[in-house]
């Protein structure tokens, strides 16, 4: 099946563009958009299992520093031997028309270097979240890629989930009046063992990994970039683990419409995700920026002034979050169009993160 | 029935001499401790049936500016006419040997005047807080009742409510690990009529009327007093409700331990209130800090590792907490004993809120 331009403009103005175009363009296009996946960690299996549910994308390269490990993934994944390269001949990838597009899944300090590396080599970029560890270092992975006509998506899935746009939707539509608030959390007891909390690999600590979910929602939610910004940081726990990064986050921000978000992030504990929206209307509670579980709970009078009750949850099982980035991406590649989590989307957040920081009386970022 | 001093020490000793003790002496002194209720507003209102529940308080006196409305609720508490009193002629009530204490229900900016002048007339004070519209009223109050040797006791309701006892406990005894954060949230959609949103009643927004509560929250749990506060205020409607205090406020506090919170407050919209824990061991949440259906969710991994879930509710209906706070007070003037709300307690939360809005660039309290 080909579309013709007339079709797909009427996709367009249906919002079905979104759902049928990546598939009609790939199969269009006669063949899947083909990503080499850098990096073999915890979170390129979701996306390895993420691509493989994808109708428009197909895992077609590895990078890894441990040849067996990726011999073994790209059996699975039906990656020629061949297409599987090491951290030091990643750049060879520029011939291999099979790779369209990478996926860096390294450590936050690496995602510079590795974005940077795959545009010269001539493939579009979809990177992990926290973008880098300097304002710096985004601007010039931006400038990278635009300098090699490739895409740059930075992988904040939540944009892409459903539940999620609904109650962008939501707020947006005036169904719950005017944002006055928005309160959110995000954070874990971290391991011994975990790079997140070495700041050379991970520029930072629980803010970088986990807080720039309550960061980005309080964007997202509002549609509005922070104004103002207060923060402390603390570290409680002196077992060793916290050395180089801060334990603990709590931050507000205030956007040019006046709505206040106060925000706490931690490496030291239980600190399940969720963010709490306060509007003139009513209010609403999403519980989980996860791979799953994602419940929408919370009230609003209508027109009537009647209380209207809300309990929803996204049933989509991980990897759907993930196939849903990779096609987005494949979508942009397709269509020649700028990714909605672009490059410039992940700087504000370093930016706010730098603030933030600035805030706490940490010179960082 | 009347206790030994032997017999007291052996109650304080088992704990059980707040509930035990206030019968039994108020049952000694051969009468109950006699309130006058100054101003009868709406939570005048919860007040007055709180103490008609209590078995060792009882309504004797009543001021107001409005006699008739005076009148009517005499008779339904057993009060006799001359015990109302009208604002002008409050200071008679100090011959009235039947008032005990009062219970300051009045806005805000009168909480110190009419302390202070009850402290003057003999009586014990319970009022309701926020304490004052300014540390210096609030250092005035306690003054003033040192002088005339009665108690101040601030009405913090919370400090007597079973299931907020209750997870301070589990917070103290390590159940839950050590606490790393904390997020909190109360507020309201104020109507065009309230006094709440004058600030010559008032004396601040939604931070001294409802914010309080997150606050006060933040240091029973923690145990600890806030040592840095970063803050934010916004007004988003010019509706003409806030002309003169903010509409919103957001703000962090880190106390010496390290554990930081993050709270937000409004009078422009709905949000229930709330607080989140967060732990090493695991998290809580508290919903509601009103007048009944208090619960108490959450979950903590126990000394084998196991997850354990938490759920409760106080099942007690309103007016008991206001029972609770009346026999509070009447147990501390009977035993000579300071109240757990004393006044420090309260001006400790205004020097707070001072801080707070001095972080948010403003010069107030």
């Amino acid at each position: 099946m080909t579309l013709s331009r007339r079709e797909f403009a009427k996709l367009g103005a249906l919002g079905l563009a979104s759902q049928a175009v990546p598939s009609a363009l790939a199969q269009a296009s006669g063949r899947k958009i083909g990503f080499c996946v850098i990096g073999l960690g915890r979170i390129a299996d979701h996306f390895l299992r993420g691509v493989k549910d994808s109708s428009v994308c197909q895992i077609t390269g590895l990078v890894s520093g441990h040849r067996d490990k990726a011999l073994k993934i790209a059996a699975q994944y039906g990656v020629p031997a061949s297409s599987i390269y090491s951290y030091e001949q990643m750049d060879a990838m520029r011939s291999n028309k099979a790779i369209d597009a990478v996926y860096v899944a390294l450590p936050n300090s690496m995602h510079a270097e590795y974005t940077i590396r795959s545009a010269k080599a001539g493939k579009h970029v979809l990177c992990e979240k926290p973008m880098s560890t300097s304002v710096a270092d985004a601007q010039a992975m931006i400038a990278a890629c635009d300098a090699a006509k490739v895409k740059l998506m930075i992988a904040y899935r939540l944009h892409y989930e459903p539940l999620t746009l609904k109650t962008i939707k939501l707020l947006r539509d005036g169904t719950f009046g005017e944002i006055q608030a928005i309160n959110s959390a995000n954070g874990f007891n971290i391991g011994k063992n975990e790079w997140r909390k070495d700041k050379p690999l991970s520029g930072g600590g629980p803010l970088m990994d986990v807080g720039i979910y309550s960061l980005n929602a309080a964007r997202y939610l509002t549609g509005e970039e922070p104004q103002i910004v207060t923060a402390s940081n603390s570290t409680i726990d002196k077992d060793g683990r916290f050395t180089t990064v801060e334990e603990n986050t709590a931050w507000t921000m205030t956007f040019p419409s006046g709505v206040v978000a106060s925000c706490t992030t931690t490496y030291g504990g239980d600190m399940p995700g969720y963010y709490r929206v306060f509007c003139s209307k009513g209010w609403l509670q999403m519980d989980n920026f996860g791979y799953e579980d994602l419940r929408l709970t919370g009230s609003y009078r209508n027109s009537e002034g009647k209380r209207v009750a809300l309990d929803e949850t996204n049933p989509e099982r991980d990897p759907k979050q993930f196939t849903r980035e990779a096609d987005h991406l494949a979508e942009c590649i397709l269509k020649n169009q700028t990714p909605k989590t672009s490059g410039e989307e992940g700087l504000r957040d370093m930016r706010y993160m730098k603030e933030i920081y600035r805030a706490a009386g940490v010179n960082n970022l």
